[in-house]
């Protein structure tokens, strides 16, 4: 009955989620559930990332300690999420602690067996790809759609602030990387760039290169304000 | 010369960032980069994925057809963009079309010798995985700024009116799934858990199963105004 339970609950890992059958059942063979008291440490920072970590049951923090000793909370983890996957994929040290904040069980993949796993089933790696390849194009999605109201005014506002610091009026010089841009605005490079794409269509402004020509003043102050949105 | 910058061109696409060299000279030996005019069909909708493509110069649209013929574009991709990569790592039908919008080069990397390269090396294939999980991580950060304004807002507005239509006052059930709710509110399950756990915090619901119960209505108001922030 619970060997049910854990079958269904692999499956519904989003990493996992893209398997057939027969790989859940491998997966399956490989796992070790693992049970922490609260205040136990799962793993500290520096040490080797021997597996992958999916959360069971409980709550996880994940945390690093300043010079002084200060934790810093970066993370707190419920059941279904993974954590500590990127160290073990890349198969470098844990860059934090992981502590449990409560009772909890996780279920651990040793990275050894994983790679054997990958090594003679490889679509069991293209399966697992293509979820978060997916995953990752539903997640540009919702952070174009969360970002269309506000990164277009946060960039108008740069645009005119960039504007009035130099002497050749109506055109500014992009002085950072597009993805730091990207970065201080909030969003991604592929939404910044639908955004300057969108401006030059309704003929706000004028790309070229790193040269921006601001054609349009008053739409951009509107949309500056939030007064008008980026159609 | 040219090859250099294919080279770095290819250490650039996320999905690649995380390959050490001598990967990217396998990768390098399989590529084919293929040129396509204006209006060009680069694959269908139905055809069998053979390998994965990622634009190097220019724009392609990502479209389905209605029944009686009608466009719909889903996606407009520009350079360093990889396009009907779920489709390839499945190994399934392309779900859409592609077409050149203007005069494109996309770099192609086939199927069957991708596949070749990652049995031979699962290392890459890890690799792979470590820099999506990297991404998705940072995505999952980016959703959860952008949604902390919104979303407890709209949730607070959910949660009131869900009240209202109910006998037993203070008290609603949830009566759609959190993943679906998440969509509704335009967040991920994740982030809405947070703001649930967020909002028990403060003392304004109390959340048991699939019943919350509303403690402070007057916050949770004043939430759904936008007037008081969720701390």
């Amino acid at each position: 009955m619970k060997g049910m339970n854990l079958n269904h609950f692999i499956e519904q890992i989003p990493l996992f989620a893209g398997l057939i059958d027969t790989q859940i059942q491998l997966l399956l063979a490989i796992v070790e559930k693992r049970k922490y008291q609260r205040g136990k440490v799962i793993f500290t920072e520096g040490e080797t990332a021997t597996g992958l970590y999916v959360l069971y049951t409980g709550r996880v923090k994940i945390y690093k300690l300043s010079s002084e000793g200060k934790e810093q909370i970066l993370h707190i983890f419920g059941p279904g999420e993974p954590f500590g996957e990127v160290a073990v994929f890349t198969g470098v040290q844990f860059p934090a602690y992981a502590e449990a904040l409560e009772g909890s069980e996780a279920l651990f993949f040793p990275r050894k067996r994983f790679v054997e796993l990958i090594t003679r089933d490889p679509s069991m790696a293209m399966n697992m790809l293509a979820m978060l390849s997916k995953r990752l194009r539903y997640f540009t999605q919702l952070v174009e759609n969360l970002s269309l109201k506000e990164v277009p005014q946060r960039l108008a506002a740069y645009l005119l602030v960039l504007d009035n610091s130099k002497d050749k009026e109506n055109t500014v010089e992009l002085d950072i990387a597009k993805g730091q841009l990207a970065s201080l605005l909030g969003t991604i490079p592929e939404t910044l760039s639908r955004i300057l794409n969108k401006m030059s269509i309704q003929g706000y402004i004028e790309v070229e290169g790193r040269q921006i020509r601001l054609i349009d003043r008053k739409s951009l102050e509107s949309i500056s304000m939030g007064e008008k949105l980026l159609m």
